[in-house]
């Protein structure tokens, strides 16, 4: 026995969430036909919509449906001579929220990983060299995380600085090796930015 | 800082689905928007067919985009004389995947729960008066839930069964108190069955 079609495609449509197995999937098929119609169909549209026209910022890379995201569209920040690189979005609403850093972003959406077959043009190297060749940034903060990838990037952007004469600093203390971004408080993250050292 | 707002909308949406928050919706949502776009529209229509064309089973009430299930629609289970009630269409697949059972289902979707303002008419207590009426079933099977909701309601159709002169009967040793019949291993299951009783 199985559920009908329709069931049976939403609960493989569900598997496709991270972390979702089949147990979960039905759980919330069921859930979501016994208790919130409205609210699938307000999911699934917001689905559609994001798929269809979240793209990358044209600047920072980020997701944004603009062409520049918020911070590079603000005159003011998106211009500034401080550049802070993080590895994907999610870091960069981390350090958004400790609200000490007033700088601009560059998202790598990813690390150097070779071993995956990413390289420096998979992780936006190119369009960064691109911006620093403008000579508007002075200094480049890496705020990879410190994982063995994270710091493999962080040396890769740290030369690419000096080619390019732009101060590269490392956040430092404070993050735990091995632990990623997303998850550290914002107080960690605050003694981090303060405690960076030149590269 | 935010998300954009095609993004932060995605965020909201899977948030309605039960067991995620803010950090995993987050990351579902990125792990989409990096990984598995296809993964995501696909999704968005298998959640927009299902709210829109499941609907309960005319005869058994559990979800199906036809008019019956696949079981009310075989001429043999669908007409048996015994019917095993259980409160949830899990139940009736985790039954169903322990292939000993060949009778037919009544889904209640749910259990009595007068706090709740969960009554008989809720569970469809009036349907299944009228299936009793029509004389074709001679055992009813209670395979609710060993909880103290799934007891009551049990009860209740078991006196339902006598006014309609059905034996009634109570899948028992197996299956723990206070346990979920949908995470009970097929074993368990079956051998709830084989010691049923009479109540
Ligand atoms: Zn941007
Ligand atoms: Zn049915």
């Amino acid at each position: 026995m199985k559920f009908s079609p329709l069931i049976s495609e939403l609960i493989a449509g569900l598997k496709c969430l991270p972390g979702v197995g089949q147990k979960s999937a039905q759980r919330m098929a069921f859930h979501l036909l016994e208790r919130n119609r409205e609210g699938a169909l307000s999911l699934s549209q917001s689905l559609f919509n994001a798929m269809e026209h979240v793209k990358h910022c044209a600047k920072c890379r980020t997701f944004t449906e603009s062409q520049l995201c918020d911070i590079c569209a603000d005159p003011i920040r998106g211009e500034h001579a401080t550049m802070c690189v993080v590895e994907s979005p999610q870091d960069m609403l981390a350090i958004e929220q400790t609200a000490e850093f007033k700088g601009r972003y560059f998202v790598l959406m990813g690390h150097l990983s070779p071993i995956d077959g990413i390289g420096p043009a998979d992780i936006g190297m190119p369009e960064l060299a691109n911006e620093l060749k403008k000579g508007a940034v002075e200094e480049v903060i890496l705020a990879t995380n410190p994982t063995v990838e994270g710091e493999a990037t962080a040396h890769y952007i740290a030369e690419l600085c000096k080619e390019h004469n732009v101060i590269a600093s490392r956040i430092a203390h404070g993050v735990p090796f091995g632990g990623e971004l997303e998850y550290i408080d914002g107080n960690t993250l605050t003694h981090a930015f303060a405690g960076r050292k030149a590269l």
